[in-house]
């Protein structure tokens, strides 16, 4: 495999393609075009092509690409061909959402820790994980050797909580919290609020008024 | 204001723009330069600059931009200058959190549907708002007049579930469940999986190995 420097841009789209391949897979597919491919994820072809370009390609021209080679492929490139461990911080509705979902075991993640303030729910269990109190979270996350935090606290909790995951040996942070966490440059943070994609779409809606 | 076409890379940046204002509002700053802004968010200044040059500008040379003005034009921007009404359809853990979520009233949006199909939850309340069966789905939108959909149902049903919300007047969907949707293209569609934001960091994580 042929790795040069690849774009942000770029490793942000392999994640989207793996779960589309995934998908076809499932309804039986074995082969598929860029141009179908692209087809399912709303970006064109040349972009697809361009960008399994940075790791040496995978196609052969004229036949397309095989699915379960080319799945495979990326699960090396993003690093899944192991299970990685993730502790989230915040056991309201939303961190308990995530601790329940089933869609994390199959595609490499497992939630290992989660940790509360509320002496309420301090000591309950959420699925099979009992829910700790952050006093702990340093030793914790030490212990188990955690590289991956995702933050569901309240807004005005992010920050420190966010210092806190970094300063026991966290590397990237999924933040649910509404605002911007400024953390060392080496540390990976990716932030999901659905008003921010929600505020995006009624852009365009506004503009049929 | 002169508007002219504007690249969607463009306006998905404006709401996390309108976000970290809102929080320098807070902090009780009234102006920032584009450098300031960039630093929290973690991009060029250059790049805030052209973003916001294809709206006019909004700064003065020198003095930065008036914070309240500039989160001022970026509602407008966006048509956040009023309430928009939404429906989440599946009323499982996750869409129980996003029915609760506080953040959603400040910033324009009000959950005022919640669909399911389990009997076990349909006539029971999350918050204020009583769960209907889908079967009552296009009924429900059709009378509401609502334009925008959070989809949270299991990825099996999630596009039959998407054909219904737009069949029924739907016009841009925020889609939780791990599958790509084929829509008509007049449709404004946005994921959220963090499956996707997770193994985008895991890429950069596994270099370090």
């Amino acid at each position: 495999m042929t790795e040069e420097f690849v774009p942000d841009v770029v490793i942000s789209r392999l994640p989207r393609y793996l779960q589309t391949l995934n998908q076809m897979a499932k309804e039986g597919l074995h082969t598929v075009s860029s141009k179908m491919l692209a087809e399912r994820l709303g970006i064109t072809a040349a972009q697809i092509r361009k960008d399994l370009s940075f790791f040496g390609g995978f196609g052969k021209q004229g036949t397309g690409y095989s699915i379960y080679f080319l799945m495979e492929q990326l699960q090396k490139i993003l690093n899944l061909d192991r299970i990685w461990q993730v502790a989230v911080v915040g056991a309201g509705d939303l961190g308990r959402a995530l601790t329940h979902y089933q869609g994390f075991a199959s595609r490499g993640i497992e939630i290992v820790l989660l940790f509360d303030v509320d002496p309420k729910i301090v000591g309950t269990k959420v699925g099979s994980i009992i829910v700790r109190h952050v006093d702990s979270l340093e030793e914790e996350i030490r212990r188990c050797g955690i590289k991956i935090g995702i933050l569901t606290v309240p807004a005005e909790a992010a920050q420190i909580t966010a210092d806190r995951l970094v300063s026991a040996g966290v590397e990237a942070i999924l933040n649910y919290a509404p605002v911007s966490l400024m953390l060392p440059e080496e540390v990976h943070v990716q932030h999901i609020d659905p008003v921010l994609h929600l505020q995006q779409m009624m852009y365009y809606l506004g503009e049929k008024d």
